[in-house]
C-alpha cells in the first residue's frame, strides 16, 4: 500500500456544511485512503488525455469491489455545453444510478465544472468528488462548488452551486502538464497575489525559477496558499453577495477574450492573465492605484510565461458588447473588479466609455 | 385598485432563508400588493391555455413600467423535458436578463418544475415567483423549492432545489379548471390527511359536496391547509434526508404509472391517487394497518371523482422494473412510504415479491 504525502488538508466551509481539499503528492496512487468518500455506484468522469495518463492509476488504487464506470467526453472548453451535460446525465441514467451515487471528476476546470453540474442536476443533487488534475482546476475551479456549461452567448452562463464531497489535488498530476496549461494555472495563483495576498505575490516574485521549474516543494506551497486563499473567500460569500466577486478580477475582461475567439484561441487562464492586465491598467487610468501597479504585475505574469496583451485582431466594441452579458453586472450599469492596492481588490462600476478607452488602448 | 382577499399567509422556512406563499382571492389583479417582489428583467412563462386566461389580467394589474416578457411553452406534462427548459434559458439570455432578474411561473405544475429549473440553473440561480393557477401546484408542486424535469428514462430525474421568492396562490383561479384537473388536485389534498393529519381527513370526508362544486370558502380551508401541513414537512427536511419523504406517498406507485402512459395517459394527480391505493393495500397485505383502511380512503377519492385502479392492460413487471430508478430507492432495495395509520405515514424497505404481487392482484 502506498501511503500519499499530505501537506496540506484545508476544510472549506459552506452553507450546507464543510468540506477537505487534500493537496498532496500520490493521491490518486492511495486510494485506500480516500475510497471511503465514495458510496452507491460510481462514475468517473474524465477526457482520453486524462484518462490515459491517470484512469489505470485511478482505477487500481480502489480496493473496493464498488462498481465503477467511466464516461470519457471530448476535451476542450468548447464542448463544455449542454450536450456533454446530457451525455453524463444519460451516463448515470443507463448506470441506474440513485441518490447515493458519487460522481468523481477527473480533469480540469472542464471536467469539473461538467460533473459538478450534471451531480448537481441528476435527482437534484447527488454526491461529486473533485480530482483535478491541472493547475488552474486545482488552485480555483474545483474549490468553491461553482459548477457549470457555456451558452452559445456567454460563459457559464447555466449551472449550479453544487458543493464537492471532497476535493483532492494530486500535484505529481502537475508534472505532467503540457506547458501552456501549466502557465495559464499560474495567472490563477498570481490573481489571489493581486487581490488579497500581497506576501504571497511577492514570494511568488521571488520564485520564478521554482516554478518554472514546477519544482515539488515550491508547487506545494503555491497550490496550499492558493486554495487558503480562496477557501477564505468564499466561505465568508458562496453566493457571490459581495466579496467572492473580487475572485473575478480579470475575469470580465478574460470571458469577453475568451467568448471572442469561441473558446478555442485562449486558454482561460491566459485570458485572465490579460483580463488582470487590462483591470489593473483601468484601476490605473482611474487612480486608484499608484502608476507602475500594472507593470509590476505584467512583469511577474510574462515572466512566467503568460500574455499580457489581447489577440492580434481584437475588436475593442465587440469586446464590450460582450462584457454586458457578465454575471456581475446589475441592471444597466457594468461592475468589474479593480484593484485599490497590490494585494487588495473592490468590485466598483465603471463608465463603459472608461472601458472602452482601456480596450482600444490595449488592442491597438 | 382592487383589493385582494388574502385569507392566509403562510412562511416557508428552508435553509437559505424563508418565503411566504399568499393563499387568497382576487391576487392576479392585485398587482400593487406584490410587484415590490420583482426585480430587474421580468420573464414570464407560461403556456396556452393560462396565458389567454390570465395574461391581460396580470399584466394590466402591474403599475410599474419595468420590462415584462412572455415566453409560452406547449402545455402539459410530456413537455416537461430538457428541450423546453432550454427554451427559456434561450428566452432569458435573449432578454440579456442578468442575476437581478425574475422568473414568474404562471401556471400548473408544469410550468413552475419546469420555469423554476430555469431560473435555478440560469447564471446558478435567480429569482422565481410561483403564481400555480392549478390546484395540484398550489398545494403542492409550487411549495417547496423542488423542480425539475423529466428525462424519457423517468420523471423529474433532473433538476434542482430552488427556493421561490414568494408563491402566490389565487384562488380564483381554481374555478376556471377544467373538471379532471381540478379533481386531479384534490388527491394531493388528500394525501396530507392520509399521511399526517387524520383531522383534515375526516373534514373533507364530510365536505364532498362543498369540495365538487368548488365552494369559495371550502376551497380556502383546503388549500390553506395543505400549504401548511407541506410548510412544516419541509421546513423539517428541506432536501428530504427523512421526513420530507412521506410527501411521496403514492407517488412511487403512481410515477411508474406516468412513465408506463409516457405522462399522457393519466394527470400526475390521477397517478398518485390510483399510487395511494396501492400503496394502502401494500400497508393492509403487509399488516401495518386495520383491514379496511384502503377502502375508507379509496372511497373517499372515488367520491372526489378520482381513479383508484391502475389503467386496463397495466403490466405488473414492467411497473416493478420502472419503480427500481424510484429517487427515493438506494442501492439495491425498494423504499416505499406506508401507512401505519390512517393520518401516519413512514419509509420503509419493502420486498420486491410483495409489490410485485400488490401490482399482480390491482392490474387484474
Amino acid at each position: 500500500m502506498t501511503l500519499p504525502k499530505i501537506d496540506h488538508r484545508i476544510d472549506v466551509t459552506h452553507a450546507g456544511g464543510q468540506y477537505p481539499v487534500l493537496v498532496g503528492h500520490g493521491l490518486l496512487k492511495a486510494g485506500s485512503h480516500w475510497e471511503g468518500l465514495l458510496s452507491g455506484h460510481i462514475l468517473v468522469v474524465s477526457n482520453d488525455r486524462v484518462s490515459a495518463l491517470y484512469l489505470d492509476t485511478l482505477k487500481a488504487s480502489l480496493t473496493s469491489s464498488a462498481a465503477c464506470d467511466v464516461l470519457i467526453v471530448p476535451d476542450g472548453e468548447q464542448h463544455k455545453h449542454l450536450g456533454t451535460w446530457q451525455q453524463v446525465l444519460d451516463a448515470l441514467v443507463t448506470l441506474g444510478a440513485q441518490r447515493d451515487a458519487t460522481v468523481v471528476a477527473l480533469g480540469g476546470g472542464v471536467i469539473g465544472d461538467l460533473a459538478g453540474f450534471a451531480a448537481a442536476s441528476y435527482m437534484r443533487g447527488i454526491a461529486v468528488i473533485q480530482m483535478p488534475t491541472t493547475l488552474l482546476a486545482q488552485v480555483d475551479a474545483a474549490i468553491g462548488g461553482k459548477t457549470g456549461v457555456n451558452h452559445p452567448r456567454g460563459k457559464n452562463l447555466i449551472g449550479a452551486f453544487h458543493a464537492p464531497r471532497a476535493v483532492l489535488a494530486d500535484l505529481d498530476t502537475l508534472q505532467s502538464l503540457d506547458q501552456r496549461d501549466y502557465q495559464a494555472g499560474l495567472a490563477e495563483v498570481v490573481k489571489y497575489g493581486a487581490i488579497r495576498d500581497l506576501e504571497f505575490l511577492v514570494w511568488l516574485e521571488g520564485q520564478l525559477e521554482a516554478l518554472s521549474q514546477r519544482d515539488p516543494h515550491t508547487l506545494t506551497e503555491a497550490v496550499a496558499r492558493s486554495v487558503r486563499n480562496k477557501a477564505e473567500v468564499v466561505a465568508a460569500d458562496e453566493r457571490e453577495g459581495g466579496l467572492r466577486a473580487i475572485l473575478n478580477f480579470g475575469h470580465s475582461f478574460g470571458h469577453a477574450l475568451e467568448t471572442a475567439g469561441a473558446y478555442t484561441q485562449l486558454r482561460h487562464g491566459e485570458a485572465v492573465a490579460i483580463g488582470m492586465v487590462l483591470a489593473s491598467q483601468l484601476s490605473e487610468a482611474l487612480g486608484r492605484v499608484p502608476v507602475g501597479t500594472h507593470t509590476r504585475l505584467s512583469e511577474l505574469l510574462s515572466a512566467l510565461g503568460l500574455p499580457i496583451e489581447p489577440p492580434q485582431g481584437s475588436d475593442p466594441a465587440a469586446l464590450l458588447e460582450l462584457m454586458r452579458l457578465d454575471k456581475k453586472n446589475h441592471s444597466g450599469a457594468l461592475r468589474l473588479v479593480l484593484l485599490d492596492a497590490l494585494g487588495q481588490a473592490t468590485v466598483d462600476t465603471v463608465a463603459e466609455g472608461d472601458i472602452l478607452e482601456c480596450l482600444q488602448r490595449a488592442c491597438q
